[in-house]
């Protein structure tokens, strides 16, 4: 199936690189930056300085406030999905085995599939519809976007309170539809849209402005609380808070705060808390708190608590299996993902699209049920939920069905714990492979829903079969306790692992997540070997699933490091040259002329200062933003005005909170003929200490500063001071290593 | 013990601060700062730039393979000191157990109590003689000092080869001794010493090098290996890998690098992997790899691994009372501090302290063993390594003496799960008390030790009389369940975990270490809570312990952020001015002169250039190390002889590599009368591209900067980019928040 669409492709891009319209050798020039440097100036000095110390001590609890509100929130959002999910599920399944079992007896079984493919079709189609005609945004799991929003890319509309709601919406009919997806992905999402809303203390949609929070309203402290949201998401879906707050290290927060990392833990910590309390009320133990997490894989408990040092290898084995399979999947859903933005970008086509997926889910399931002769017994300790009986002898059930037949979650836990000898090996075999191209097939449609749980399943499952048939080949030679090899959940556990970190690349965050979803440390160092060996033959194939996807966006992703062979390249090199720099004291015709012309579209300008009566050329003396202008304009804070109208309110930081973070076009910004003639003091608006580098700075050392300071703009000055270029973003992640050395990308409109 | 030597202490710290050398309203100027900013002049750029791709290839394989190293060494350290620990506790407890009970029917017990006393006191002799008369910076847990290390102050000989093996011994025989310390936290140490050895490839000490890793020999990467080295530590006390990378990052790291925290991961993993697979074969049970670390908190299972929402509340009274007694402990700890600092500062005064307090530990034992008549049945599943009948009927045991005749660490563990009823209420309300006050005397004492396991030991025992009191208490209503009640080892586990961090205060990192330690996840949730409530309740009467002891040293230590209301200073007021420039072509006379100024000891130095036939004022171009110029005048590299000697050999960055660290001191550097009036050229030599701030850039921003980077000095230009100051680390780490708003410390030249 996709193999047919590569080759053509793969020639023309080698032949006609222009015409594709996504690429990743070049770099979108369409997304904005956050500012994670503070805008130091005259006013927030001021502020800052007539704050009392309990005042910075309010501040910070309110903080905490904050981080404990995401972490409810994100959880009982946790919890609604996971309730809804199981209601309808328990419903669809019950309706579906009823049928099943009525027409296996009286023949007609083609009935029940086209039962089983209608109702997938029904809720996949609704939550299609509702993400590709009214929030494209909402598709996938949300991570990619997360990732970039961490990094300091501004994605537009990702933060949004539609998005969760359409992301909430979309990910039950998606996991209920019986789509290969999992509900665990775009919790992560909806922890940052959560944390990004309750954070500012209004809603822009719904036009609330609660007056709370206002402080906290600047891309500064809204990437802070999104880092806790995301955290909670993450440690809502798997029970793990650590693990949550290792995730959004790893994925996103470049200076390593110690306060800041304890909100995050806090706002993990409640979130797993509440999601678990509500949970237990109601699965009707209420007050019981040990199971916490979306995902909980069982406990491992007993004999297959343990693994013995010859082991290791066949973990490191299997991390390699995981790290190849997890490449193959990405290479493929590369293609796929290409193939798609040409093809596939019209919303009514990604519905048809996602409806055809979920109607060959249907059948293929079906299809492997139906034709699969591996009957098992149901014994009393047996825990389906949905023992399909079709062909098998009374007491007995079909094993395939336990994999197919389940939501995707009680397959891993079912792959991870059942008693030896549930599945046979051809079992595992097909399913494995089935769902495999599934999997592929699914990620990257116009539905919410993540990678995680899929993957987990896919490698639970070949991981189940190298345990059977390690246990077989070795069961000849009796050098072994076949205690030890006789429980295949571990390697169902391995396998799991290997796969999904072959997948996504991550690993110390991940390893903590498995180990914490698993309830059990003595897994943690197998577990790292393998997910560290999945990373490396992974990445020597391809790179993670959702590194391919930031890249297909054409996004300005700054990596952890600066190319290690570009210490060749200067400032100089990199800069924007030259710079439109703005008076202290100037026109306002001139400023209006400047953020109207669409060709250059700067966000930052730096602010120079003439040397009265003489002829020096201009020297730095600060930095200010578009947003920051546009304020000012709609104000009117003209000079002139200021002298003639001495009652006129002075212009406050709360003014630009405000206007943030939807700042107006400058088209929306009436400027009369007059007015182009007066004059605007920037003195008090601008960052009059802007970051500035020399000219010979190496790109690595404009990086690390770029990058551990969470900038911007950074001014590159010469001797005198006078500004000479402007290093932003784009300019720095344009350089990467490709195959040849070290590759510039191109910077495109798109 | 205490109390009477606070009063008239704290008095005359009131009267006359002057006098004591060490106070913590003083800042030492005799600490030097590390550069985690490289040195990026002409020679390394030249250097970078002729590196190929593979070139870097093979330093990224050599950082993982120092790492690899890093963990087995680590690793085997603490297998070694564990065996010796293990075999010298056994054959003592042994003899005295034999003793015991031979005296027990004849009568005559002094004997044994002179006995137990005389063996204690040789082994802490042993070790307070070699600490105190041979490396005295081996006294301790030294988790102050790798604190301070990687916070980027260098402190003299703490990674030295001399300083581990005194500590490997030191720490031998301080537990053998039976003090009440732990071996856990001076394998942080150990860890910190490997790494630093390994990673420069020679010992300076053994005068060996082995000429590999020569490219690591600099601050920057140094301080990356000891953080690694650090994590191992931890990974190998307490079988915790993400722990000890989350203590690293906790403690140390600034700037959170993704390829770094994987190598230091690596290095943990590796670590753990080696001490487990080293004690099971010498445990003989080879290959089994299931318990991890030096301690072992044993495996929570059955019962015991649930909790209750109505638990949670109790959980944090536990984590408050925790940090209570943990503030208490830190209070009289500093107390004696300070007392040990002004009376106890000659060796032999710190060995006796040592031995009387190693004799003091033995006859309180001794004698609360003698008075107890906690008597209970030695049962089969009894897990008793030396069961003391003593005054017992037969068949039975001295409970008192588990907890004092034993190792700390199977105390702890006997505390966590012996069954419920093993202790009663006032045995365990005792042994509290003593264990409290024996183990704050002895922390600070002159030997290696950790703090770690006493104080887990004092929480577990008063959180098993807790849950033996609620036990109790409940009984009489029927509301619930006893099983939950009745087990007092949850308790246990929650009270060291509050008293741990009521005195250390770690958060994130030690909840981390506790789950992984215990192995199970399902206590996460209550163990977070109850530290962060031991931390905010021990924040708000005393600092944590290690802070207490880095303040008392009068470390320039800088904090996360700088004070909140810092805002009104500004860099103009922060710097150093005037500061001492060189010319980029300076007189070598006037650089020793400058180096040899024992009043100001500038180690960095700005480098200016005068503009030609101009007589504008001059221009920074540069900055330039002490140590550098060092090297240079070492190997006189004077731009007349350069001219003279044609065939000179040009200095490379591996003469200043091969003197790294230890450059010799100005003093014994010769330099004659005419090389005196020779110039040097700085140029190839300074950074040509010091970061720089501007004057008004307020104090919170520059301490942004510093702290992100890793800086060592920044220099403050004004707008024609002239050096007007130079910012260092204790201009920085002076500014602190006190009781009446910011406070400045006064640097003295203790």
């Amino acid at each position: 199936m996709f193999f047919f669409m590569f080759f053509p492709l793969q020639d023309s891009l080698r032949g006609r690189p222009k015409e594709i319209p996504h690429n990743e050798k070049l770099l979108s020039l369409k997304y904005e930056s956050l500012d994670y440097d503070n805008i130091e100036n005259q006013l927030f000095l001021e502020e800052e300085r007539r704050m009392s110390y309990m005042g910075f001590r309010c501040l910070e609890i309110s903080r905490w406030v904050v981080c404990g509100l995401i972490g409810i929130l994100t959880g009982l959002i946790a919890c609604f999905i996971d309730i809804v999910v199981e209601q309808l599920a328990g419903i669809k399944y019950q309706l579906i085995k009823e049928n099943i079992e009525k027409f296996t007896e009286t023949g007609g079984l083609s009935i029940s599939l086209i039962l089983w493919a209608v109702l997938n079709f029904t809720f996949v189609m609704v939550g299609a519809i509702i993400v590709a005609f009214f929030e494209p945004i909402a598709a996938g799991s949300g991570i990619p976007q997360i990732k970039c929003y961490l990094n300091g890319v501004k994605i537009p509309r990702v933060v949004r309170l539609k998005t969760l709601v359409i992301k909430v919406c979309g990910v039950i009919c998606s996991v209920v539809g019986g789509l290969a997806v999992g509900k665990e992905g775009p919790m992560i999402h909806s922890g940052a849209v959560v944390a990004a809303g309750v954070s500012q203390g209004r809603s822009t949609s719904l036009k609330r402005d609660f007056k709370i929070f206002e402080y906290f309203r600047r891309d500064t402290e809204k990437r802070d609380f999104v880092s806790a949201g995301a955290a909670a998401g993450v440690s809502a879906a798997f029970g793990a808070p650590v693990g949550g707050v290792l995730f959004s290290l790893e994925e996103g927060a470049s200076f390593w705060n110690q306060m800041l990392t304890w909100r995050i833990f806090f706002a993990s910590m409640i979130s797993t808390f509440t999601l678990n309390f509500v949970l237990s009320i109601y699965h009707s133990h209420a007050g019981d708190l040990s199971n916490p997490g979306l995902i909980n894989f069982g406990r491992f408990e007993g004999d297959s608590v343990t693994y013995n040092l010859y082991e290791i290898p066949l973990f490191i084995a299997m991390g390699a299996i995981g790290g190849f399979l997890g490449a193959l999947f990405n290479v493929l859903n590369y293609w796929l993902t290409i193939f798609r933005i040409r093809y596939v970008h019209r919303p009514c086509l990604q519905v048809m699209e996602a409806m055809l997926v979920a109607a060959v889910t249907a059948t293929v399931s079906f299809t492997m049920i139906y034709f699969s002769n591996d009957c098992q017994p149901l014994g009393p300790e047996s825990t389906e939920e949905y023992p399909l009986q079709l062909f098998c002898a009374d007491g007995e059930y079909n094993s395939m069905a336990t994999a197919f037949f389940n939501t995707p979650e009680r397959s891993v836990r079912s792959l991870f714990h059942n008693q030896p000898g549930t599945y046979n090996p051809l079992t595992l075999g097909l399913f494995t492979l089935t769902y495999f191209f599934l999997a592929c097939w699914t990620y990257g449609l116009a539905v919410s829903a993540g990678v995680f749980i899929p993957s987990l399943l896919i490698g639970a499952a070949w991981g189940r079969l190298f345990g059977i048939l390690l246990a077989s080949t070795s069961s000849g030679g009796a050098q072994h306790s076949n205690a030890i090899w006789a429980d295949p959940g571990k390697y169902a556990l391995i396998g799991a692992a290997a796969q999904l970190g072959g997948i996504v690349r991550m690993t110390l965050s991940l390893t903590v997540i498995m180990v914490e979803a698993t309830g059990n440390v003595t897994y943690g160092l197998p577990i790292m070997l393998v997910l560290m060996t999945a990373k490396i033959v992974g990445d020597y194939f391809e790179e993670g699933l959702y590194d391919i996807h930031i890249k297909l966006q054409s996004v300005p992703f700054l990596h952890w490091e600066a190319p290690a062979t570009s210490h060749w390249l200067t400032a100089r090199e990199v800069m924007s040259s030259p710079v439109t720099c703005l008076n202290r004291i100037e026109k306002v015709g001139t400023i209006v002329d400047i953020l109207s012309n669409t060709s250059t579209n700067h966000n930052g300008f730096p602010v120079v200062v003439q040397v009265l009566e003489s002829d020096e050329p201009a020297k730095l003396c600060g930095l200010i933003l578009r947003s920051q202008l546009i304020v000012l304009l709609k104000h009117k804070v003209f000079v002139e005005l200021a002298r003639s109208r001495l009652t006129r309110r002075k212009l406050q930081l709360k003014d630009f909170r405000d206007a943030y973070p939807r700042f107006p076009p400058i088209q929306s910004i009436h400027v009369s003929q007059d007015e182009r003639e007066c004059m605007m003091d920037l003195t008090e608006f601008m960052n009059p200490t802007p970051y500035t580098v020399p000219q010979e700075t190496s790109l690595p050392r404009v990086f690390k500063l770029f990058r551990a300071l969470g900038l911007r703009h950074l001014v590159v000055a010469d001797d005198e001071n006078r500004v000479v270029g402007l290093v932003t973003r784009k300019d720095l992640a344009r350089y990467h290593l490709g195959k040849h050395g070290l590759e510039e990308l191109q910077l495109a409109q798109t």
